[in-house]
């Protein structure tokens, strides 16, 4: 598809200027539903281009298989327990609304039963969709691997695009099917039910909560099963018997690379699934607002209300396009001498141009009005500003887990006095890395907050609920390119196991060096993803508490421009806050000890496989017929991450529910919305420690890795050093950074990224359950 | 002196109900100064009947002597860069108020002049009297080690009296002059100065500042002394070298020795000093607005508007008194056989009931109203709030740090499979740590709060302000007996010391069994008063930042009852408390960092002189004339400390007053307190991002020392084991655990307690600054 020619469509639609409101949604809702079909046709053919690679060797295959059968088995035994806790919720939820609150007179529809009845559903529909999100990006993932690896057999380019590709199935599917979740749904209610289409948001926020659930758990188990097995896999291995990452002599190996997929590919696309699902229900809600109001103030847009609610549907829309179009012009050049990390990156701005020139077009044409002719420019520049964000949060992350960096050189160098400093270096380091994101964030949201606000109309005066509109926007200026950032994500596991599976079926030299250029670009990737995906959590959450907020005053028949001050001076609220923030702590602890206990299981386990080889000098000695048990590992961790990820998962969940039901005895006749308030400081503060907590994790777990990598590039001595009697021993440098790596691993891909998806969790369950805070 | 005595004096001084407002101030003042000369003569007579004692055997001399030099010239060097600091600043603060800001209407005195003086008065004299707090304090317990662990060769009663008496000096000393110096300040002003009494405070909040400013240099110059030289000690010389702890082979450790009393003694003392000074003048602030409220309402108390507003320095009298009773009641049985913690906690016991019975009566005399009658009671129920609170900190602190608690024991267990999952463990043990506190200080907070607001006037109407002032009660509940604790902190590093010389002195097994008693009591003193530090400075704080607001409204001349909301939807006072959030991160990020780059200076040192003597089985073999050069060490962490203070040490006291200026752009017409309520969202997210990231950081340090204490015990094999070739070898589950350990250390005792000061500063420094925001 070309982008002019939209582009001419787009402005051409533009010159219809005051469409009836039943048309223009139908309109818009069809444009959105029709892109959203689309991405998932690209989707299809992408899948189909990569499943018409060969397969490559028995013994390949042969990895491969057990990597997907011990993936499929997890996944399948994950859905089970996230269906029957999504399904008692579900329930809860029903009931709650259906027969235990009574009806209000703000409510958006007539009876109890029918608003019970749209939010569970929209629930239902939202853990659906997430949960088959997950699961097809998984099934393709684990048979991209094997074609990628067999791929880079003959030529990298074909490797590179096959895992792209693969991983752009993933990303397609999830934002397609999110936009295309919301948009039916809103069809579906719209179709129904007799509500006012500026009220349709406020049944249909289950979606976003549906999918948050599911993300919740997909990505506290798969990154509980992904990390206990790769330090498990670690200590016994590398540290222990100093044998090679993807070593098939080791028994952990297979749960390992299971893990790649369970971890960052399913739990990834489940928290970004859920990300522009909140997000864009968040922003419709705050559009509606923006523009009810500003009609009061006798403005009009140019496509009416409908138009500005619909707005993020649309520009999330021409973003898959852009994303899509970007990702099949991603190829290395013909001599493949390029770094495939810049043929991923030209393919990136190409994406990147495209989808702002388009949300360019979609501001024209939506947010126009006559009486405020500066608002589409001006909200056309807060998309900008939060394409600068993600671009910002890029390198602040290359900065910090770059090993041509200070902090990463900073914890290689600590590694020569020990683990200890190894460790503190990294704590240090992690700590340090929140202030200029914090800045950066702080400066996003005050410019897109200020740009919004100095839209003027024709008499001077501003917009209420302007400059919120404007943090909006930039939000989604931020994730218009998700689905490309998802692919890349993805890309970075399916290289992982493609050089995992080269690894095992011992391929020549020539080709693992193929694989490992593309699995460094992976590692970049996948942490570059992280931060952007912790950004746009960030962005994302203040539009969703100013949702929450907008919600509370619609259920309390409060007009929406009388202040609803979230007071954190008062004791109530104040105390919310505090256990917003002690929730982030606890929760990643029993993340953290989650892995910790899986991966002791696993160490135990492989212990007990080695403990009858010979050793020499410390190190083991294996026969040449050692057959390791791979099933065992793979089938303790799972039943562990299972387990395991159930607490963390409830505390999330019933905090905040907990808090805003309990705090109703503080309700008095003068502060009847304090609960809610409550609610709120915990929401934000949460959400702040949570950014600022997820940084520390990520961005620590990064460096610690990259400094062992560093060293195992020859730095401060290598991997190996000379003995006292000249033989090949290890080097305690390296074990001292191997120890913070594996300090680092359930930081940066259990806890961390369960943070992100924590955060949003705790917007999008306010805003289901605002209503019984009041 | 005799409790009951007092008691009737106070009953009788009770009845007299409608004394004029000038002589009950002086009366209520001289009470007050009386008291706290009292315990300064307490003080007095304490340090002279521990300098009584005997010096013991020159080699104990020696060791005692190099202790005392290298203390001695480290606070001399430290106190000269503060004094230089506080100098720099105090011309700031002068110039600022006296030339740069202009006056206004509002401002509690006539001219720019006055109001610059009185500030910069106050701010000076607080640095002043917390340098010579602090300094004193030293001095005192640097002469206790050597007299402690003399006494020791004859009694352990004799011994845990010296320290703890010579402890008591320095408690006394640090409440006492904060004490004296808030009245002798409040005197002062009400001698030389026309400014109303109730605007007093206002003038001199810059005490508290001062007090702040100094303990936050000294607490993180002697944090980071103390633990660089602890764990460059323990890495060398436990880890590699393999000898035990304050082994006289170890050329580190006299600056270890050192470093307790500069970091623990001094740090503490500072610390506590600005506790005590800025809770009392914060108080004295909300009394004085609660009394004005009040009597607009046609209320009286019994002694006044004044008497309301001198609580708080008359109820911390009368605690100074009971701590000294506590203090002095405290001595073993007479076969010495009982627990020497159970004499301290019944000598604490007798001080808490004491200082309870004098908070009762001083609530009856001076908050007593006829037109309220419940109003004393509710508040002396607020106090013990306090007391009770202080009391589930004591014991939440014991569970997440004792070894016969499941928190350490499944760090001693994660040992095993080596020091990732030990440090895995530790981090999620300290994480963890942080929920119950929350819920304690949450319900703290809401009780006493409601305790105030449900004190009703005759008309059945709550009094405002009255919720607020009990939050401050129930902080003076908590820090009235601040005296006896910070007795108890400073017998830690004492009866540490005292160890130290003993073991190497060398003398016989049985005296470093009385010694070992008396430090393992000192460990857990250590530990509790701690968790008490946090807790009270998270009470403390709530009343500060209420402080802060009152003085906001009081300079903008918004009246009291006025609501300022600190409304954290504004996208600015977010954006304020992102960046608190972040401040707590980054500043722990330099004290960790500090420790770790000094740390490395002393284990290279330490290498540097091991590196020629000759090893066997992985172990040092000591040549019998080994005389390592402990002034080397010395000198390479005192420089290091001194230099890698200032950085978090500025960032502190830059950033609230760096957002309140430079946010002054976004003030408006109908906002014009804006930049002032973004400092309070910086204030308040920092403050509980601060409380939380210092339990995990205290806990998890305390935690992580006793699993390797609990492994030393004997525990999964003890300190050796049997290597294969029957020989003893190092067991590696402790060498695990000692990894733990020394990761912990600069959490437990540089970043955690200066995050306490850090959180006091914020707040302080916004009480004396606040006139520049608006």
């Amino acid at each position: 598809m070309d982008s002019s020619v939209l582009w001419t469509v787009m402005m051409g639609i533009g010159q219809v200027e005051t469409a009836p409101a039943e048309e223009s949604a139908t309109l818009l809702l069809a444009l959105a539903i029709g892109i959203s079909l689309l991405g998932l046709l690209c989707a299809f053919f992408l899948a189909k281009w990569v499943l018409g690679h060969d397969l490559g060797s028995e013994a390949m295959q042969k990895i491969s298989n057990a990597i997907k059968e011990g993936a499929e088995a997890f996944l399948r035994r994950q859905n089970r327990t996230i269906i029957l806790l999504a399904a008692a919720f579900a329930v809860v939820l029903f009931v709650g609304y259906g027969f235990i609150r009574s009806h209000r007179e703000f409510d958006p529809v007539g009876t109890t039963l029918e608003l019970a009845a749209w939010i569970t559903l929209s629930f239902v529909f939202g853990a659906v969709c997430s949960l088959i999100a997950g699961y097809v990006g998984m099934w393709i993932s684990i048979r991209s691997n094997i074609r990628t690896a067999t791929a880079a057999l003959s030529s990298v380019n074909e490797a590179l695009r096959c895992a792209l590709r693969g991983g752009a199935v993933s990303g397609l599917l999830v934002v397609s099917m999110s936009l295309l979740g919301v948009g039916g749904l809103f069809a579906l209610v719209n179709a129904l039910s007799a509500v006012a289409q500026t009220k349709i948001p406020l049944l249909i926020v289950g979606y976003g909560f549906g999918a948050s659930f599911v993300a919740l758990f997909a990505q506290l188990g798969g990154g509980i099963y992904t990390k206990a097995a790769d330090v498990g896999a670690d200590l016994v291995g590398k540290v222990e018997a100093g044998i090679p990452e993807d070593d098939p002599r080791n028994p952990a190996v297979i749960a390992d690379l299971v893990g790649d997929n369970v971890g960052d590919c399913a739990g990834r696309g489940a928290d970004l699934f859920e990300s522009t699902a909140a997000e864009n229900i968040g922003a419709m809600i705050l559009g509606a607002s923006l523009a009810s109001v500003a009609q009061k103030q006798g403005m009009a847009f140019s496509m009416g209300i409908i138009g500005v609610m619909m707005f993020p549907l649309v520009a999330r829309a021409f973003g898959i396009i852009a994303s899509v179009i970007g990702i099949v012009l991603v190829k290395m050049d013909k001599e493949e001498k390029m770094d495939p990390m810049q043929a991923l990156n030209r393919g990136y701005y190409v994406a990147v141009v495209l989808a702002m020139a388009a949300f360019g077009g979609c501001t024209y044409w939506l947010l126009n009005s006559p009486q405020a002719p500066a608002a589409w420019w001006h909200f056309f520049l807060c998309g900008i500003v939060g394409v600068l964000t993600s671009v910002a949060f890029v390198f602040i992350t290359q900065y910090y887990t770059e090993s041509k960096y200070r902090p990463v050189q900073s914890i290689a160098d600590a590694s020569q006095t020990g683990p200890a400093t190894n460790i503190l270096a990294g704590i240090s380091v992690g700590f340090e890395c929140t202030a200029i994101p914090a800045l950066v964030m702080g400066a996003a949201l005050l410019s897109s907050y200020y740009l919004g606000v100095s839209i003027k109309n024709l008499n001077g005066e501003s917009i209420p609920g302007a400059g919120l509109f404007g943090t909006a926007v930039a939000t989604m200026g931020m994730l218009a390119t998700a689905a490309f950032i998802l692919a890349m994500d993805t890309f970075g596991p399916i290289t992982d196991n493609a050089g995992g599976i080269v690894e095992m079926s011992e391929q020549p030299e020539e080709i693992r060096k193929k694989t490992d250029r593309l699995d460094a670009v992976g590692n970049t990737t996948k942490a570059l993803t992280k931060g952007y995906a912790i950004g746009s959590a960030a962005l994302a959450a203040f539009l969703l508490f100013q949702a929450y907020m907008d919600e509370v005053r619609q259920y309390a028949g409060i007009s929406l421009e009388t202040a609803f001050p979230i007071d954190l001076s008062k004791p109530v609220v104040f105390v919310g806050a505090l256990l917003g923030a002690a929730l982030v702590f606890l929760f990643s602890s029993l993340a953290i000890r989650a892995v910790g206990r899986a991966a002791q299981a696993i160490i135990a386990e492989v212990r007990r496989q080695y403990a009858s080889l010979p050793r020499e000098h410390d190190m083991i000695v294996f026969p040449k017929d050692f057959k390791p048990d791979y099933g065992a590992c793979v089938d303790i961790v799972t039943k562990s991450a299972l387990r395991r990820m159930i607490a963390p998962g409830l505390l999330a969940v019933l905090t905040p529910v907990a808090v805003g039901v309990i705090f109703r005895v503080f309700i008095t006749p003068d502060d009847k919305l304090i609960s809610a308030e409550a609610v709120a400081g915990l929401l934000m503060v949460g959400t702040i420690c949570g950014i600022v907590m997820a940084l520390f994790l990520n961005n620590s777990g990064g460096a610690w890795d990259n400094a062992k990598k560093f060293i195992e590039a020859g730095a401060y001595g290598g991997k190996y050093i000379k003995g006292p009697d000249g033989k090949k021993v290890k080097n305690p440098i390296h074990g001292a950074a191997v120890v913070g790596d594996t300090v680092g691993d359930p930081c940066k891909d259990t806890a961390g990224p369960s943070l992100h998806v924590l955060i949003k969790l705790l917007s999008t369950i306010t805003l289901v359950l605002a209503p019984l805070f009041i």
